[in-house]
């Protein structure tokens, strides 16, 4: 009994607590096991503890470092505990503080109306925020499209409609470059690439995080991973700035996805302002599902949309708090830019068409026609779309830069014919809206001796933008995919509604049409255009009811609504015949985020045994040195350790968090205590022993004086609760575990003993296992491998030719490819191994590939 | 070891099953405890068994004795369980079946198709069922309203605009009763009175559950709260016939929580047609939802506002594949409906209206004050309706009938003098959502003159209604709030348009009103209608999105949707000071129903040793005889029992219901075998023991003779895997685990040994407890039951006297009251122990107001 602990629940600035205490403990280890063992029911009803103000202090440190641990899941369960922990730690305090000045009580009253309303305030910052956010990128973005096709000579920085305020169609104000159209035209070009380029340069020096959508992302991180930087404020600043560049440039990229992102980057970057935000996971999610929404509510112009979009896409766990929250938000946010109004239209959005003329039954036929193009809409380019990244992370992720100019260049060279494509995205949805009735004929459109013309133009239109949108979704600069999608629909409808009228006209009298009342127009193209866009939109990102709310918020089209959810519903079961989950949940596959999607349902048959790991490493109570436990730390991966009794009864009495033990090893060296050969002692006190009660909350220094054989007390490190589970509960019940309650290891227990554990991936290695046993075979891979080298191939020697050219040209000044002064990182794109100078410090990503 | 075993797994048609198995079990359970304990890892990775189909027949026919278990929960977790056992035996049945007959193929395909199929052939049925009784119901309850007032010369069926086809306001075909005014009243009130009571009659004699909304059961229902009948083919039939009736009888009731309940009803009808849904109560679940949604969105022609209202409202769990089944439920419904076109106008309701006027900012004020409004007014109505329901529930639950009718006689008499009372809800509501400008202007609604008297009539029309409301909510015919809340909403609103019109009028030149444009109208007092309808129904019932998105659909309002986004926040802001929860919420815990609401969030810190019964009742794992066994089903109330290995041990090793348990034992006595001194055996077979493997489906004779010392194999009938947890686990985690996965029970278990048991009426209790300690005094109850003592005296006198009246003019024929045959039955109400004579069988309910 010579032993003597260090315990960090000692704190020596008050010298009323012995050593009394630790020395109990110390007399008491090797007894103890037992004591706790034959634990009767009454010493665990015991009676509300008071917080251990120290304890709440390495708490709060703790989860202050795993905040900065990246590619990491956060523990739900374990952040629900430590947030009541702190919950009862701020009531305490503020009990202390308040009785102490009595006098004082209207504080205490203002102070907890400030603490119950900052959550408000918050979310009204950000709203704020994020309104203004959008508004000045919309004026932006006009800006940059209108300055491609001419300027203003009044001022510069006006945009077309600004520059001829009041004015029908052009003013004199506003200047073409040039009066020939080549020059107008090498000008358009000349523009496109230069924006594409600035975007994908900033991107990559600034924030290697702000390229592409950052739904798939936004998802996992709201589910809880951990992606350092991601939503920090350079990625906020350089998606905010490069996103107008990005649509400016002409690339078939939208732009909500990056609106979600730099709306939750807001969220993120405000919230972390207030100490309730900073260090609860939880609420912060909440916050985080707020944002995503406005984000959505304000690239729309729909704040119910965006409320359901967040709900139905983005968040695995959706609690009513959370929709009202979501609901303050975007309503913020659409007020603000609304306010700002930056369209001068006094909407919210770019259009709104009102169709009058009432929908006939025998439509339904082509609506379902418009559904199904929709589905094989979305499972056609999810699946070369991934073929595309697949491609691009191989071998392209060097070039980001050069590739998004090619593309801008490519975009716009190709464009340019079709009068679909040449005008921006926005622009050519409203005009395929539009009825014909009403005087507003874009180039023809409605005219009847243009149809067939028409008609090709517009299939050209779609199969182009397809073919564009596979391609430059993923690129390096940001990008989304919703209305590029939405332009591919509503092109495709107008087309199936020209041929519909033809039909009419051709056959009047046909039975068929027989609900058509005569000498009045009877088919509206516009509609089909308008369903088209809705479908295309859910069969990309298979989603249905926010769909539907949307764009119904754009257009206010009400009698549509039932057609709306039949095209749909259509598209949505078509959908389903090829896979589950929209490009954002394929591509947290292709990522390989550990994420458990709700969506899916399961039938393994198996119990959890099948998944654990059978004999994970585990630590005995007592008995390691401080040297063995590190040892246990080099050598394994381990994200953390159970804790058993002994090595040979194998009871399971806890779990320690690898951050956890770490932290308090370092600790214990750190003040130049614990020898290497100090005992580690993970056992709690005995339940009824003194405890702590001191009211500073600052961490003590630990002055014991450090001999061969001290025992460490590491037992407040240690979680005493961990989940466990029988080892023959189905493995589905557990997986409904993680998703529903969200730890990050679930222990398998048997009769007391550890049998094993299992995590997230565990269950998502099985899955994997499972789905794709039969599927994809070696030689289909190797077939995979050898086109995709062939392209590259040729892209090579392609670029080395232009390369040559340019070099020749510019007399070696500019080069392009390996060469180019862009590409000089290591490793380019965010999926590989990449580094961002000196921003958010070193982020090395693992392959994330490995879970899978 | 001459023990003999009898074993339900032990199927004697099959001879080749030699009684080896049941004889090593017997051999071995001694130490077969040691053995398991034992288990090695190894053991556990065992592959996939075969299933047994003895063992999945037994399970069936407990999941159809678990069914009618009345006021029980399902254990969600145990439901998942079951239902993957019965796809992986549908899987070896189809497997078996069709490659016997190796050729039929196609058959296979066919079977395979409709199985997969089934799910939404069902939710096809369910939807068309709906439409067409919702288009039902709106014909009669048309009619109805109409024969009060006149009767068709041509076709006495017809109501006044079928009548009247095509003519503007009135024909010759349709005459009023009489050319005098008052018997043209008298005739009015006899129908209203006579309409009430008829359908107070069909409830009281034929379903006692059709009363009411029905809303707040069918949340518990589909939290999974068992209640036999409630939503049976009676209930749907006195519903859809009872709720017109109580609608045309003038009663301030409305017709969308009553909607929903035949809504759910047809759903549980239909789907228990399928073998899919009969015993899966998981499906059964996602099926109820998606009608509950359809309910509403027949009820407001709002498809995805139904979809909204059952994720907002009525399910505490809501995937995003019920989602899409809500989706789809309602979309066939409303298209159903649409087909039907009940109004002839083309719309699915009664009115659509559409403000071609934008709003001004400074009308924000106005709008806040409308918001404040709808929460003071839920606030209001729900804390006296539910102390008019605690009235009704002590003093007029014998007397439902009088009471309906009563209350339409006075809701006749009271509401004739008022013209927007006189009159049905929802035309009043489209009265006065109308906008002044375009010609219809009711009652000179518009006209300046009467501005005052508007204002009054407005005033008395909203305190009226609130007082009706409070009253008949509640009473014995089938009653929705949503309508005469929005009716109220409105009437508030209107009035408060008119004065801002009035205020603008006097003042146009006031900065306040800048925003005006000269010399155009500038406020459109029916959009402040519109808005306090909206208010006033988020007030009442604590929904935001639903709402929003019900108005919407109701009025294709697109341009008020931020007004009406900041009424229904603030409302909702000002709704959450008196509390949480809408008028469902509060009736569920006033009856007292065990459900974990998912809106509200604790902070208790305690572990949940503190909540926990510390010494279930628990059984040795062998030991006891039959005989004690049911002793202690007899003596326990407990609907189940842990199954530890020794008294003396505590160590946990299942779980068995109290109902498998009662099967086990009179499966056991049944067949004649067991003595009643027969050992209960409730260990697990060691695994790896050879098991049964028979195509036959049917549960087996069990033949072996019985000897005093036999043991009764009950291994079969216990749950090996319970969920159980740390004693220390913080409560919150625990109720997060009871709303989340939905387990029936949760052990307690500590290093292996069973500590205690844990239900969600336990965390209820301590909900309770904590919530109100300090609230309702011991003299303020006395105060409140005083107060109620009063008023029931004054209206037993009253009714008294008006029954001496009534038996004195209509020479003792007559009887109210005590003596009336309507009352006879010994106790009425469906809050109290009531018998519904035949139909469904004894519907005795425990007093459930004990478990808080």
């Amino acid at each position: 009994m010579n032993r003597r602990s260090i315990s960090f629940s000692e704190p020596t600035p008050v010298p009323r607590r012995s050593n009394s205490y630790a020395t109990s403990i110390s007399r008491n280890s090797r007894n103890l096991t037992r004591r706790i063992s034959g634990l009767s029911t009454n010493d665990l009803e015991e009676a509300e503890v008071p917080l251990d103000p120290v304890e709440h202090a390495v708490a709060e440190e703790i989860a202050e470092i795993k905040r900065y641990e990246d590619f990491t899941t956060i523990d739900w369960v374990q952040d629900a505990a430590r947030e009541n922990l702190r919950r009862k730690a701020r009531r305490q305090e503020r009990a202390g503080f308040f009785d102490q000045k009595g006098k004082l009580a209207w504080r205490r009253t203002v102070w907890e109306a400030y603490d119950a309303g900052q959550g408000w305030i918050v979310v009204t910052l950000i709203g704020i925020a994020i309104g203004l956010n959008a508004a000045f990128l919309n004026i932006i973005t006009e800006w940059l499209s209108d300055i491609k096709l001419g300027y203003c000579t009044t001022a510069f920085y006006l945009n077309e409609s600004f520059c001829c305020w009041g004015a029908e169609s052009g003013c004199d104000e506003w200047h073409e470059w040039s009066g020939w159209w080549v020059i107008n035209y090498l000008l358009y070009i000349a523009f496109s690439t230069a924006f594409a380029f600035t975007s994908a340069r900033l991107v990559k020096s600034f924030a290697p995080y702000a390229a592409g959508s950052g739904i798939s992302e936004i998802k996992c991180i709201i589910a809880g991973f951990v992606m350092k930087g991601f939503l920090g404020f350079w990625t906020l600043l350089i998606k905010s700035i490069g996103l107008p560049l990005a649509i400016a440039s002409g690339l078939s990229v939208g732009k909500e996805g990056p609106s979600v992102h730099y709306a939750v980057c807001t969220g993120n970057v405000i919230s972390r302002l207030f100490g309730k935000y900073r260090r609860n996971a939880a609420k912060t999610r909440e916050i985080l599902s707020a944002t995503a929404a406005a984000g959505v509510a304000v690239a729309f112009g729909s704040p119910i949309g965006g409320v359901l979009f967040s709900l139905e896409e983005m968040s695995n766990y959706f609690p009513l708090k959370t929709m009202w929250r979501s609901y303050y938000c975007c309503l913020v946010a659409t007020a603000v830019l609304a306010g700002m109004n930056p369209f001068r239209t006094g909407q919210l959005v770019m259009f709104t068409v009102r169709y009058d003329r009432d929908w006939h039954y025998f439509e339904v036929i082509f609506y379902i026609l418009i559904g199904i193009f929709g589905g094989l809409y979305g499972a056609f380019v999810m699946k070369w779309n991934l073929r595309v990244q697949a491609f691009r992370k191989k071998y392209l992720s060097k070039y980001p830069i050069v590739e998004a100019s090619f593309l801008a260049l490519a975009t716009a060279i190709i464009c340019f014919p079709n009068m679909f494509l040449r005008i921006d995205m926005t622009e050519s949805m409203e005009i395929l809206f539009l009825e014909c009735e009403g005087g507003h004929d874009y180039d023809e459109l409605c005219d009847r001796q243009n149809r067939v013309q028409m008609i090709v133009t517009l299939l050209l239109a779609t199969v182009i933008r397809i073919a564009l949108v596979i391609i430059s979704y993923g690129c390096k600069v940001p990008a989304g995919i919703f209305v590029p999608s939405m332009a591919i629909g509503a092109s495709f409808g107008r087309m199936v509604g020209i041929l519909v009228q033809a039909l009419h006209e051709r056959f009047p009298d046909a039975a068929f049409f027989a609900a058509c009342e005569p000498d009045v127009p009877c088919i509206t193209p516009g509609t089909y255009a308008f369903l088209g866009a809705g479908a295309a939109l859910s069969g990309i990102m298979h989603l249905t009811v926010s769909v539907v709310v949307i764009m119904f918020e754009l257009t206010g089209a009400l009698t549509y609504i039932l057609p709306t959810m039949i095209v749909v519903g259509i598209t949505k079961a078509v959908s389903e015949r090829f896979g589950k989950g929209g490009i954002a949940d394929r591509m947290i596959w292709f990522n390989g985020f550990p994420f458990l999607d709700n969506k899916e349902e399961h039938t393994f048959g198996v119990p959890v045994s099948q998944t654990m790991t059978a004999h994970p490493t585990a630590l005995p109570a007592t008995g390691l040195t401080i040297q063995d436990v590190e040892k246990v730390l080099t050598d394994s991966k381990y994200q953390g350790f159970p804790i058993i009794e002994t090595p040979e009864s194998t009871v399971l009495i806890g779990y320690i968090g690898r951050t956890e033990l770490r932290y308090a090893l370092d600790r214990a060296k750190r003040d130049q205590l614990a020898s290497p050969h100090a005992i580690c002692n993970f056992t709690p006190p005995p339940s009824g022993a003194p405890r702590a009660s001191i009211t500073s909350a600052t961490l003590p220094p630990i002055d014991v004086e450090s001999s061969e054989d001290t025992t460490v007390d590491l037992s407040r490190f240690v979680d005493p609760t961990p989940l466990s589970v029988h080892p023959r509960l189905p493995l589905e019940t557990v997986m409904e575990v993680f998703k529903k309650l969200g730890p990050r290891v679930i222990l398998i227990e048997h009769r007391g003993r550890l049998m094993g554990l299992v995590t997230v991936k565990d269950c998502l290695k099985y899955q994997f296992q499972v789905e794709h046993a039969h599927e994809g075979s070696r030689e289909a891979l190797g077939r995979k491998e050898r086109q995709e080298e062939r392209v590259w191939d040729v892209m090579k020697r392609a670029g080395g030719w232009v390369g040559g050219r340019v070099r020749g040209l510019s007399g070696g000044r500019l080069r392009l490819g390996e060469g180019s002064p862009t590409a000089a990182s290591p490793a380019g794109g965010i999926n590989r191994g990449e580094r961002s100078p000196g921003l958010d410090g070193e982020v090395e990503l693992e392959d994330r590939r490995n879970v899978v």
